[in-house]
């Protein structure tokens, strides 16, 4: 039997949290409570300043950010208006959650801010060796290749906590990469699987936002719904395992009890499975190599009635192939097909665009850009900016057609 | 990434089988068919020797084992009337198939005969260092102990063929043995998953023979039908992976996709999928800690319509039950239970007791025995031949009691 590299334990207990008021961030402290060992040096949220005065008050890191300096005066009014314990250090913005990144007691930083945010403080986590936690898949997908340089010259690891990445890793110990056929992301579905191409059209806000299997942030669900998500883990598969766009699948389970596969040469396929609770994921990327028992119910078989596979529709489903297309051509590109995404999904949770018009804006940004080596950081976010811009134009140029 | 130990790999590509014209043995011929690297140096078969000799031309082993000495004679005279090669050396009985299982260029032996023949040859084989891929169950359901020791003493590795547990191999790959909470073996339930105990009762030979999934021999087909041969798999899963009854369980799962599964203790389920096909096993056994390319279809996710999973109902299928219990009480109660219920088989097979009767066969010998140790080889050998004499007279006496 094998056995993983142990690395030296006791400097792994310190974590810093980068979105602690997210959702993988509230999971990620249950984990925590639940573990008993770790210690939160350092935490950064965004604007929910309430609930992070009370993560502060609980969990005493000794230093924390928040989006700008509005919420850090907020925050510093929580602790002169009755919080108890010490006042942390408060820092903002980039800077701040750059400290939190890098915070010299942290061994583990879980990345888990939401869209592009986390990418520079990510990367400077990989540069100062931490292992990552890495929730915020926007970080591979803008920049996979600096960051798997960054991460193989500093000695970094990068554990994903996506439930799917997180399954091909458990699928992947013991296992030679050459001996690995394909890896195969299974996707839920989501609340259109089963729907018309005009209904999805139609879809409502709160329609997209109400995922069959996972409790998860506003923007994930609504990439669920475009599976748009499925596309950028395809996109985060290749500079995780290091495999290209032809031996990575995607297949339906509407189920989500099978959280992700592996196919090796000799047609074996190695599966995780599990409950869809992100505690799952979270643990096993604080703890591994070791595993150790959790919180959770366990997977009770005689309760799941039955699970089903099937090809994912390309054509109710448009952002799969977008995230294909770009990944193919590569460069710049990823990073453009994520900047437009994220524009998208605001303007549909904003009621700007429909939720098929994610796919279309999408397309267009992806086809009037001309893709460079994205060499370096610079490269990533210009195109990052460019794609942005240009996405926010086309919708209120859209807006505009519409009004007039 | 975690890679496994490679042995030596020259010494490894000589084969000896045991057991080559059953159904194991020819899909092992099959295998190594397809790997072009492996030579087959020595084989034994029982009485079919028309077949037996097909083989011995083709695979030109250096010396060969039948049955007996008319076998041996019937052998000799395809040669004289025209079986094309040099004749092998051909021995006959339990010292031929020692000699098969010991032969010095044979790294692996395939363990493949039926029933409790292969005990001897397969312990001779162990002791020698071979690596055993091990189809013949009996061999650590008698004697598992003994077996287990053997090999850790001659550092012989022994690897299932059986599907279940060449799984349960392949989902402990990486893992570490104190972080499994629990093996769990998939059952396909057999013909008469959703039959009533009446027409178990009632089953005929040619019912029981139609195995849904997979295409075995007669022995074993039958041990499906009565969930024996998943009994049989939960006291061999003890010996091959070292864990106790209550941290082996069985689901029902009929759709035979997931070969087994292994949960961890952080409730993580590792699942191993395939088509069924024993070319796959079996080559996993031939070339691990490789995995090479086979010549199977892959596993179709679209085809597969659907998963289910039940639990295994103890009243219409006592033998799994009996199982369990012979591998509490321990020592020769194994043994005795695979004796009794070979015989039982066999009377079935024969026509001469009802399908059901097999269990109660079971159990009324279980009863009369009083366990010993199972510290050396004669006290097995002499369970089993208690247990089957045993077995025989109470079939005997219910037959006269019929007649007269």
């Amino acid at each position: 039997m094998l056995y993983g590299n142990l690395k030296a334990a006791p400097f792994m207990k310190g974590i810093s949290i980068l979105g602690s008021t997210g959702s993988i961030g509230c999971n990620t402290l249950k984990v925590i409570d639940h573990l008993g060992d770790f210690r939160v040096v350092a935490m950064a949220a965004g604007r929910n300043i309430e609930a992070f005065a009370r993560q502060i008050e609980q969990y005493k890191p000794e230093f924390v950010s928040c989006e700008d300096e509005d919420c850090a005066e907020e925050l510093k009014r929580a602790w002169r208006t009755g919080a108890s314990g010490g006042a942390p250090e408060i820092l903002f913005g980039e800077a701040g959650l750059i400290a939190v990144a890098t915070h010299p007691a942290a061994g583990t930083v879980v990345s888990a801010t939401v869209g592009a945010v986390g990418f520079i403080p990510t990367l400077r986590a990989i540069e100062a060796g931490k292992r990552i936690a890495l929730a915020n898949k926007e970080t591979l997908v803008m920049a996979g290749e600096l960051m798997t340089a960054a991460a193989a010259k500093s000695g970094a690891e990068i554990l994903p906590v996506d439930s799917e990445h997180n399954a091909i890793h458990q699928c992947l110990r013991g296992e030679k990469r050459s001996e690995v056929k394909r890896l195969i992301l299974t996707a839920s579905g989501g609340p259109f699987r089963k729907k018309s191409k005009d209904d999805i059209a139609r879809a409502t806000r709160e329609e997209a936002l109400d995922h069959p299997n996972w409790k998860m942030g506003e923007k994930i669900t609504i990439d669920s719904a475009t599976l748009m998500n499925k596309g950028l883990e395809v996109i985060e598969a290749k500079w995780l395992f290091g495999f290209d766009a032809d031996q990575i699948s995607v297949i339906v389970h509407p189920q989500s009890v099978v959280h992700s596969m592996v196919e090796m040469v000799d047609g074996s396929i190695m599966a995780q499975m599990g409950v869809t609770d992100m505690k799952h994921p979270i643990q096993y990327a604080l703890t591994y190599p070791e595993r150790q028992t959790n919180c959770l119910e366990p997977l009770d078989f005689t309760n799941i009635r039955r699970l089903t596979f099937e090809e994912p529709d390309p054509d109710r489903f448009p952002c799969l192939g977008l995230a294909y297309r770009a990944l193919q051509v590569g460069g710049t590109m990823p990073a453009v097909l994520n900047a437009a995404n994220e524009v998208g999904v605001r303007a549909f949770l904003d009621g700007k665009i429909g939720l098929n018009e994610i796919a279309a804006l999408n397309e267009n940004v992806m086809n009037e850009h001309t893709p460079e080596a994205a060499s370096s950081l610079e490269t990533v976010l210009a195109a990052d900016v460019w794609a942005r811009s240009s996405a926010i134009m086309k919708i209120e140029k859209q807006a505009s057609a519409v009004i007039s």
